[in-house]
């Protein structure tokens, strides 16, 4: 296995590309979608599922573990990947986001961030070389840069103003892990600039001048639409060098997926697959299903019988059942299976890139998700 | 695989016996126990780790499966085994001890008992016959007569006629039983009387007169304590034919197995295991365990050194971790260790009786349980 990274691309189909990114921990396979575990859990799921259903890589919470149960206790203990059971790459996010989300009482300035948990309210300081720390004592194989997380909707000088200040703490992060990463990890630079073009366009540059192993967009999927998200991907990827990962953060929708695989994004990561499946919903090859509705009382189809995963070969009625009856083994059934419908995606995907029929794959999968009956998609 | 129930003893040690029941399904190994899976669903289990646990047999129950999702409903869909993926043997109680310990209004009667839901606050009746109709439907293995579990304390003549009356279902059972039943399911009685010595040998003794593939011992554990408990059992196996497999249901902690396997039972069931892992606690080798206690926050060691469940390989510091957090996957792990060192508790069992070393094997097995501090036995 490399001691370095590095990401080398397989095969283009217009903006599209496949290609792999080589860790110390193996190798991941792009476009990849990074199941989220939160906590050092992907949840409801033992992590030899996640594996069995093809994830290369997944992503942790820099804020959730440095919060609990803590980032020195988890080196302590031996890093991350022992603590949870997962010997292949793990992306840590920098904690910029769930400040924003989900701490109380933030206050941003220069220096960094401080804010109450919200476990137990302590008072936590979190600053772009804390943020590489915690980073580092979880040992993350690819490592975010602290930003702020630009509110939405922002004025363009609010935006203007957050991004700069992401700016300077992008610089310290680089130079905090320069001193302190371990040989083959990885640092990612964020871009953002709300919905603003020219922020977008400046921020990448930035960064780039500054130099990361990979790029991610960030600051998006929330609330600017599919829309506005799309053409702030198109212009940071048209900026972005080709031959480092590009990270859409926070997406998305099977269709959100393969919009932005059309422009040039080379990984994701989102809460949904897990989310919905504890929400009574499944992600499908034949379209979005809500177990919940009485449809599936006494339907025999198997949940998915277009997908090779072993929980997927539950029939639609025993989940039905599982559900109303509020059974644990109905959100740890449809996370495996929601997990692993978005593996076979990307799967699926990258297959049609190398085969050169991406855009005609996309339009199959749109047609199987606009047949989805609006009851089914609720969000419950 | 054979088309007929049998009981066949392999080994004796005392009066504790190992054997085997063949069922078309598969065979039983003796002492066996049951986990528990109530609503079609060994609780945060996927089948196939029950099998892997080791289990040659779950329990289901009656009474949940009648109201959700129906008995009815689970025949069409091909019966209980194909609804719950699980082609092992099933054994199905009769609902008579959830109509008294769940249902409200109940009106009990020479017909049988009407109770109202606790799902949806329908009214319901179960007959004896209508019990053993169900149980057909579900196309249980092993199905147990419908009786009236007494409560307890009862005066001896409560006792009485309550006996007297589950004597007469039983008689209908079997009728009900010889009507509708497939080859090779197999109907067991059940031994009642509360604590009275007299009781309970009458009833044993007329149950033997109906004639039964197997006895169970009801209306225990459910208050008496443990040495009233065994005086019960000691007297229904004085009586109980040696041939017939003996079941103690709902028992219980690995040393009222233990004791009770000493006084001759071959078959037990008991939601603690599954429950106590949903509520942070673990049974090992190294006794129990209450996951939630500061003293694992850092403690690296596997949740079971002794035990060969993929589960107990994970360490007591990351457990802490889950449960604290109220991880599912907390619940998920715990379960499966525990489902697993009660079936490595009955493997050891049958392995010392055949080698002629029961009480020794069981008096280790004390001394660990002994040493557990009492702030890991508490349930929270």
């Amino acid at each position: 296995m490399t001691e370095r990274f590095s990401f080398t691309i397989k095969a283009r189909d217009g903006s599209a590309r496949t290609g792999a990114i080589a860790t110390p921990r193996g190798i991941i396979r792009t476009p990849a979608f990074m199941p989220v575990g939160t906590g050092a859990t992907v949840k409801a799921m033992f992590p030899e599922d996640v594996a069995a259903a093809g994830a290369d890589i997944i992503l942790a919470n820099t804020y959730h573990l440095m919060l609990r149960p803590g980032a020195e206790r988890i080196a302590k203990l031996g890093g991350l990947h022992k603590f949870m059971h997962w010997d292949k790459p793990i992306l840590t996010d920098s904690g910029g986001y769930q400040v924003m989300s989900l701490a109380k009482l933030r206050r941003i300035g220069e220096q960094g961030v401080t804010f109450q948990s919200h476990i137990d309210g302590a008072t936590v300081e979190l600053s772009p070389e804390r943020a590489i720390e915690v980073q580092c004592l979880l040992g993350a194989d690819i490592q975010m840069v602290l930003d702020e997380c630009t509110p939405y909707p922002a004025t363009r000088e609010e935006a203007k103003i957050s991004l700069e200040l992401s700016l300077r703490w992008a610089e310290r992060c680089k130079v905090a892990f320069g001193a302190h990463a371990a040989p083959g990890q990885a640092l990612f630079g964020i871009v953002q600039g709300s919905v603003y073009p020219d922020l977008r366009e400046g921020s990448a540059r930035a960064l780039m001048e500054i130099g990361f192993d990979g790029y991610a967009i960030g600051g998006l999927a929330v609330g600017e639409g599919q829309g506005a998200m799309l053409d702030m991907v198109e212009i940071a990827t048209a900026v972005l060098p080709q031959d480092r990962p590009r990270y859409l953060m926070g997406v998305g929708t099977p269709q959100d997926l393969l919009l932005s695989i059309a422009r040039g994004i080379d990984m994701f990561d989102c809460v949904m697959p897990t989310r919905s499946g504890r929400h009574c919903q499944a992600f499908t090859w034949s379209g979005r299903l809500n177990l919940r509705n009485a449809r599936y009382a006494e339907d025999a189809t198997p949940l998915d019988p277009e997908s090779a995963c072993p929980a997927a070969r539950y029939e639609r009625a025993y989940l039905h059942h599982l559900v109303r009856s509020g059974e644990t083994l109905g959100a740890m059934l449809l996370s495996y299976a929601n997990v692993q419908f978005y593996q076979e995606l990307m799967a699926r995907a990258r297959d049609a890139i190398e085969a050169g029929r991406f855009a005609s794959f996309a339009e199959d999968v749109r047609r199987r998700y606009a047949a989805t009956p609006a009851d089914e998609a609720l969000d419950t």
